[in-house]
């Protein structure tokens, strides 16, 4: 019988590349799947839901968590806090889920040099021109915050060498930029260190 | 602008896998793939042609060509000798191609040997029943050669976890095997290591 142990999945990239879609896509298509609920001090965005989006915390909370080595990765952006819990993470994955972590490129080095096995992608927009206007396009940005986060941006896609894989998210083209972390899954789940099948003889 | 590196790719598994099978439409499918012409001592089957199928030489020529040190890889296969002209992958991955190798285990580890960023897949039968159906299917082997065949499999399928990857070529559901191996060729593609994407200003 075959079997199969879960991968951890690091989708990565700039604010406002499009990850969030992906990965929410990717969730609802691919059973094998569990997404890891974030710990954020940040304020809820409309429509967020504790416990489900993320788990928003007070800033001591977040500390105390901290104190305790309760994460796998934090970091902070823009000035709020976000850390992925390790309990999170390796409950599923004993489980033989997979986990998909969406975070930012400071947090996803981080998992990276922990985790040498985790599979890391990282997310290019087509263009900076493109990026600027998903960014404006949210609404919920002032513009000193888009220009901060496309300074961040120009400095973030430096670090794609060092992610495993690296996709290309162009404004009218999330089919294929789809396509393409599908095929990213579908290899990395017949990867032989994680895909154990034996030969029957019937 | 998106440059790209030609891939080489590794395809082996037991005699009688399929393996030729989902590497000739792959070839036929994507166009970024040429296929390397291997050298062997054998007779011509029905149908192939020098030059395109193999290039068949003769014991003299093959020994000269070991003198040359004209082989990426070489390998003894049930008596007849086959090997892969290091002139034929490189020139091809010189001009941005990339190369799939349709080999046989022992040819294919010698390569792997040598080039830790091949992209190696181990195609496993469905059954040994199966296996044995398809060898006899052939219609071309003597009963003592499908018993020799058989023997070698149960052994080269212990290689398995060598490979980067493993992929089951169930009888009958051959577009499945070519999905996963289409996948894992999409996947490698947007390597880090071979896929050199720049972000443009518009």
């Amino acid at each position: 019988m075959a079997s199969q142990k879960g991968m951890l999945l690091v989708v990565s990239g700039p604010a406002g590349v499009g990850k969030g879609t992906l990965v929410k896509r990717l969730l609802e298509e691919d059973g094998s799947f569990g997404f890891s609920v974030s710990v954020t001090t940040r304020a809820p965005r409309p429509g967020e839901v504790d416990g489900v989006h993320y788990h928003f915390v007070t800033e001591e909370a977040y500390d105390e968590l901290l104190a305790q080595d309760a994460f796998l990765e934090h970091a902070q952006v823009h000035s709020h806090r976000y850390g992925t819990l390790k309990s999170e993470v390796f409950s599923r994955m004993e489980r033989g889920e997979s986990v998909v972590l969406d975070i930012d490129v400071q947090g996803a080095l981080n998992v990276m040099a922990r985790f040498e096995d985790c599979v890391s992608v990282f997310i290019l927009p087509g263009s900076f021109r493109e990026l600027r206007a998903r960014l404006e396009g949210r609404g919920t940005e002032q513009p000193e915050e888009v220009e901060r986060r496309m300074r961040n941006a120009r400095r973030e896609v430096l670090e794609q060498p060092r992610y495993r894989y690296t996709l290309v998210n162009r404004t009218g083209e999330a089919d294929a930029a789809y396509a393409s972390l599908k095929a990213i899954v579908e290899a990395e789940k017949l990867r032989s260190t994680r895909f154990f099948p034996e030969v029957p003889e019937d």
